[in-house]
């Protein structure tokens, strides 16, 4: 087989998926086609790019269109695949100026990743509203805010990023004031972006506690921590409309009043849009492909997807649940370069499994961190088919006697029938959200809540008091579990 | 059976024995027997009181004799088990005015705790020269190190202190360099805290590297942390005597040529000897009682010794090592607690078992933090019948662009047969000690390195890389265990 090893997005899992690839079958060839002319950002830097902890655009850069090509990988940039056929094995192929071709391929990954979801709102066209799709957005919300004299264009230091859309964006008055849409990770973290840029920052959440999917405990200390920098947090609160002009001028929001009939406007100069994410999909339709959780390509445990010799990974991509067992749709990073790295060993002949996904996510809001893995919320634990029982501590993260010790919350959820771990949030200011991966780590061994209760975890005054947070919370759940037996 | 469970030691597992059975067995008396004054300090903050990070002793106490009074467990200070006569069950008592009884027992839990060893080094009689032995030696050492005019009475705000040692101690003249003879943890930790205080400090290891059962990497690493901040490190170097009259005038140590007979000699005026701990199991002298590695008690899965009705728990006795199934001896905060913890609950009528331990433990050195897990050095693995490999790698903490990003150490490793995880270090100064529980986790889950290569651990950019220094480490590791398939 002489068809090169075709990857559709020169992205975390795309490159991850060539570069194995290239390093283990010498003698096959691999394309990689990017639509844009961005490969192999940080895109989870973002927000920090924003609040100004990084300094310049390039700071986000993992591997340059040079490095790609020193590793041997035939990237092409500007090249949209725009469909796929499975019978004849071949792609096509778009380019800006217009042109088509087909490419044949031995084997294809789809690695095309998603776009942030604006979901009613339509930022287009209004000056001052956004949405953190991609690096140009980041780029110009990042020109927008700064003062017109005050811009360092050296701030946005990469060839690839939209220029004018940067200077257009530098030229206009610097807001004041800055809603965010949408009480998500990329929402909180936005929240302490604006603020540490001085910004008057309004954070709106449709549901009744921010980072939804982190459970109640995490969302309100997280609250907490924003509100008390100043940050005016609105949850339970959905947003109506966005007010504009040819700049944004307001947002209008239900005012919480019972009869649910009324509105409220906040006038605003910037707004910030990302209500979710969505997997880029759309090269697939017509091929009859599998599609699972939230509309993404269907994949089994090395990535293939129903298709023969298509691969998917990425935020386009499910992948198996280790609590569940079945396929999920997680858009995380790590997932992403895990799968690519194996299916890039795969198909070079050595099959790899891309391995479980347990939701594992952190996030800070100032100094609160916060974590979650499994399955958090109730709701998700029973459609799973669990019966959830769940136990919130809060214990310190030292001895108590040493300087630095904190309050740290955990949430751990338990099946009642088998006592099984199924999910666990953490939310402190002291080195909590690392803790998580203790969390991952029984929940993708099964363990049950007493064998989390005897884990022999780290104990020193500087780190750790003698029963852990982790544990204390195993100890308070098991004994409910006791209970009721 | 009306007989009360006698508990011996009114530390750590003794005091979480007799809370865990007093509220399970209402009806059944708990007798608790303490030999000295002092009971449930926490002595793994002792070194953090003498730095000064502690600004009172009583900050270290967890239970006061009025708190387990309350608790309705009968406390005995000042009454010293000397022996146990299984057969009658019942042991003999003294007190310090020589008087002696006996009292029988329906259950017996001997927590009779370790003591700091001093190998051939006797520090009586000789001021300034001193074994952390017990919170008495910590307000000593204390006192010592001040001024005599600057010395506070009430750093020892505790009436169980020897308030007569504290006050000739004080009343020295301040000591200005510092002889630690020992690099275990202790020994690095009081390095810190004679350091915080002020003193040229000298540290003296036998073996190579400092932390011995932390593995090479991490010794080297703590040991630059404590170079750096002036501390004299002398590792390879076994010391030979103290020099004294009344008082510490100097150490004697091997030079290090190859002839290995010269000697030098470093005048010190504070001398801190710690080269290891020993069970106190004197009292069981004469039972015939099993006893395992050091010289611990040996206790099955439930803490039961050989005699029956008689358990052992914490510093004095084994537990089974999660790793290779078989007794060991780690006298560590953790174990003692879980295991008088669960003997409390079984000796109740609920039969809970103490647990494994793993052998977790974490350091600092100033800002170097260091956590070690299972069978890290390869004597030990080998001792155990496994046939290590292993392998050390440095990563970032956090994403190389994200401020406080530091290279974190992390050492691997496994059985060349199963690729099973037998054991793990990590050393960095970001957060690094804490991450130790994520390798305990996999432990105990008898994960394989392709399994911890495959943990969803948790990415996002202040926290960890997107490919954690644990996954790169496994990644590293199974790179080395495929390419010797």
């Amino acid at each position: 087989m002489s068809d090169p090893f075709v990857v559709v997005g020169a992205d975390a899992a795309g490159l991850s998926a060539a570069s194995k690839f290239r390093r283990e079958a010498l003698d096959r060839e691999v394309v990689v086609f990017e639509k844009g002319r961005w490969i192999s950002y940080a895109y989870c830097g973002m927000p920090y790019f924003i609040e100004g902890r990084v300094e310049r655009m390039s700071n986000l850069l993992s591997l340059s269109p040079t490095e790609v090509d020193d590793r041997g990988i035939d990237l092409r940039r500007g090249r949209e695949v725009v469909g796929v056929d499975p019978d004849e094995k071949r792609v096509a192929v778009e380019t800006p100026d217009g042109d088509a071709f087909e490419q044949p391929y031995g084997d294809l990954l789809v690695a095309t990743g998603g776009r942030a979801s604006t979901g009613p709102f339509d930022v287009r066209g209004i000056d001052g509203a956004f949405t953190l799709h991609d690096m140009d957005a980041a780029a110009a919300i990042d020109a927008y805010i700064a003062e017109p004299d005050a811009y360092d264009p050296d701030r946005a230091d990469v060839s690839a990023v939209d220029r004018e859309r940067v200077e257009r964006n530098a030229a206009m008055s610097a807001p004041e004031t800055a809603a965010i849409v949408g009480g998500g990770y990329v929402g909180v973290e936005m929240a302490e972006a604006l603020s540490g840029r001085g910004l008057d920052v309004h954070l709106f959440h449709r549901s009744g506690h921010l980072l939804s999917d982190f459970g109640e405990a995490v969302g309100e200390r997280v609250e907490e921590a924003l509100t008390g920098e100043g940050v005016t947090v609105h949850t339970g609160t959905p947003v109506e409309a966005l007010v504009a002009d040819d700049r944004i001028e307001a947002i209008r929001f239900a005012d919480g009043d019972a009869d649910g009939e009324d509105a409220e406007t906040l006038p605003v100069d910037l707004a910030v849009v990302g209500v979710g994410i969505r997997p880029n999909t759309e090269l697939l339709d017509g091929t009859g492909v599998e599609l699972g959780e939230g509309g993404a390509v269907l994949t089994d445990e090395h990535g293939r997807t129903s298709l023969p010799d298509v691969y998917a990974a990425g935020d386009c991509a499910t992948a198996f649940h280790a609590v569940t067992g079945e396929p999920a749709w997680m858009p995380l990073g790590l997932t992403a370069n895990r799968a690519g790295r194996a299916i890039g060993a795969t198909v070079a002949g050595d099959p790899s499994p891309v391995g479980d996904i347990a939701g594992t996510a952190v996030v800070k809001a100032f100094e609160m961190e916060a974590g979650r893995v499994g399955l958090v919320e109730d709701a998700a634990a029973r459609a799973a088919g669990f019966d959830p029982v769940r136990e919130t501590v809060t214990a310190g993260s030292r001895s108590g006697y040493y300087p630095g010790a904190a309050p740290t919350d955990v949430t751990l959820v338990a099946d009642r029938d088998t006592g099984r771990l199924i999910g666990g949030s953490i939310a402190g200011p002291d080195r909590a959200a690392i803790r998580i991966d203790t969390l991952a780590t029984a929940l993708e061994a099964d363990m049950t809540v007493p064998e989390v209760e005897r884990l022999d975890l780290a104990y020193a005054p500087p780190f750790s008091p003698v029963w852990d947070p982790i544990l204390v919370a195993a100890k308070v759940l098991n004994g409910t579990l006791e209970e009721e037996e």
